[in-house]
């Protein structure tokens, strides 16, 4: 399933509008290409909508939010979502400053996203106290673990059930889940945390998974986790003794260039719950 | 020709102001310093006029206006032609919003530019709109190749009479004209599509190649793009089965960094039409 | 005693808020996680306040200044003084635009820095003309070397005097100065200019070494500048023929992701003055 899921990637090749933050920008930028989409940032206001309908998915990620870009989020997401458009959503520190929280629980409110990607404690946050997501029982432990995972499960299928979107929440175990079923996903490598960016770079990879691929949205959105996780394998295997985060982050971006629809099928180890 | 252009960029080491996106500015910068040259970036309207009078070039580049640094761009962009600095301006995604599309057309009217590189897509839009250029043939081709190239080569020549400036025009062929002569150039490699940025990268060397030689603008400029394709083909001859776009962007600087002017008079593939 | 201190990053961790140019931002974050700390960027002004409040430390650049960030700073380094936590300042460009020098100015009165890092053109606009600074002798060579030391030393302990701030100024030879004792360092590489944004990095990691350091500022500031020099030593060794300043780049980050504090203490290379 993956297999053919990665393969209309590849086809297809969907443009995918990134309106981020300017920390990891480029490293998306790449991560777009290497999977086989193609990217574009444009996030002043004006421009940012007729942008986001010449493209076939948006990515919003508030990393480094800002005045001048939060109202381009709306009116992008919005034009998306009328436009039938995937969006996928990255909440960066949703719960770290009220301007983040605040404005994704506005942005969940006003539009209506295709996936929302965040660890679980920014997931906690948009489950906690977005009106949106009022009474999800956001009690979860703060870490996904073997012995929690069950809990964590109907967690995150009550989060996509309240916000009508595929939900994502990654740590060691990555969870993706739509009301009804949820992908556990054991890819990745812990030290993916020391690159800055892998998640940013997994959500703008899963705008163009499921921009190609419209009809299987919990699929697409669990072989983009995959993918990424696999990748992140690949690379560290390729590290030898002096290669340190930096080497590691550009190996990750590789891996994902050379990756083939049969590895990533080969490769990726889940199990539904 | 070529070899003692470039060993004028590496002896002066001009001073790059960049007004530039905030995608692929740092490879812009790592790039600048890889051919010889300096890079300082100033987008502030304020600052902007003043960082410019102390450089030696400035580009501009519009891959993520807003509506703060629009105002810089023509600051400084008039700045500088009243200082007699050369200034390049490339067009990103004209064609594909208003913004762009009216930015760029009001820059080509405001500002007399060195050098305007772009795609063929972004040239015809420039070509076919802008009052400096109205009246351009832009039916040329949307791809040039072997069989339209002399087409191409008219429109190039005529777009540079228009707009006074050198015209690169960057594809699988790459044209560089002023109003009477057109190089040909066929260095590169088609793996440079899935870098981002190596478009701005060669925006920015460019103008540190016109600055260091003042009296040959059109040999310089096609100096800048024989060496950004040429290392292009020398990275892909390291790369290694497992390295993909990300180690490829890395090979591409270190390539630059490490080309000697001999080698550039030696691997530049072009000829004149 | 750089052993004990380089530890103590790495195991406090500590968060360090970044308000810098989106030059060389991903450069600094992953040079964070290499030191064993962590990054978080956020300049909008209403942001900053609140996610500076939450983290150990803070580092402001103004490598490119904007009218939208300036305030950023200054609330941001007034609530973290307030915190009691360190705050780096490093004044890129002061002296080569009014914006710049005078934002560094009234930032100096109003912010009373832990550490301030510059070249020696920076820190001698800052000692020459602002109100904090103003009588310390300027006089000094442009260029710090064997035979201007002794005075060099002096300014560097007269500038650290009147800021009340441990004073770091980079070149050839590297001087980390209170107002009595001065570290003189060795370490580091001509070819870390080739390099955009390695002063950046170095600021970003002397506000994580002065946050895990709070009762030795200037061992740990000293620690931080041997740090990023023994990288730049350790990277240079490990180019080959075909590398250039993208992979020297990327080893530097690798050198202080796989650097011990052992062997921080046996390469760092100093005397007092």
């Amino acid at each position: 399933m993956f297999e053919q899921i990665f393969e209309n990637v590849r086809r297809k090749s969907p443009l995918i509008h990134n309106i981020t933050n300017y920390v990891t920008v480029n490293d998306c930028a790449n991560m777009l290409l290497a999977c086989g989409s193609s990217p574009i940032m444009a996030d002043d206001p004006e421009d940012a909508v007729e942008i986001t309908a010449v493209c076939d998915g948006l990515n919003i990620n508030i990393g480094t939010l800002n005045r001048q870009t939060i109202p381009s989020m709306f009116a992008a997401g919005r034009r998306s979502v009328e436009l039938g458009h995937p969006v996928v959503l990255d909440p960066v520190g949703a719960g770290a400053s009220r301007l983040r929280t605040d404005t994704a629980f506005r942005l969940l409110q006003e539009v209506k996203f295709t996936v929302i990607r965040g660890n679980i404690s920014e997931i906690k946050t948009l489950a906690s106290g977005s009106s949106a997501t009022r009474g999800v029982d956001a009690g979860v432990a703060d870490k996904i673990e073997e012995d929690n995972l069950d809990h964590a499960a109907v967690f995150a299928r009550e989060f996509a059930r309240r916000t009508r979107a595929v939900a994502v929440i990654t740590g060691a175990i990555d969870l993706v889940a739509d009301e009804e079923r949820v992908f556990c996903i054991r890819n990745g490598h812990p030290m993916m945390s020391a690159v800055t960016g892998t998640g940013c770079q997994l959500s703008a990879i899963t705008a163009a998974f499921v921009a190609a691929n419209p009809d299987r949205l919990l699929e697409a959105t669990a072989a983009a986790v995959c993918a990424m996780g696999l990748c992140g394998e690949i690379a560290c295997r390729r590290l030898d003794h002096a290669d340190g985060n930096a080497s590691y982050r550009n190996y990750i971006i590789d891996a994902m260039y050379c990756l083939t629809p049969a590895a990533l099928e080969e490769g990726a180890r889940y199990e539904m719950r």
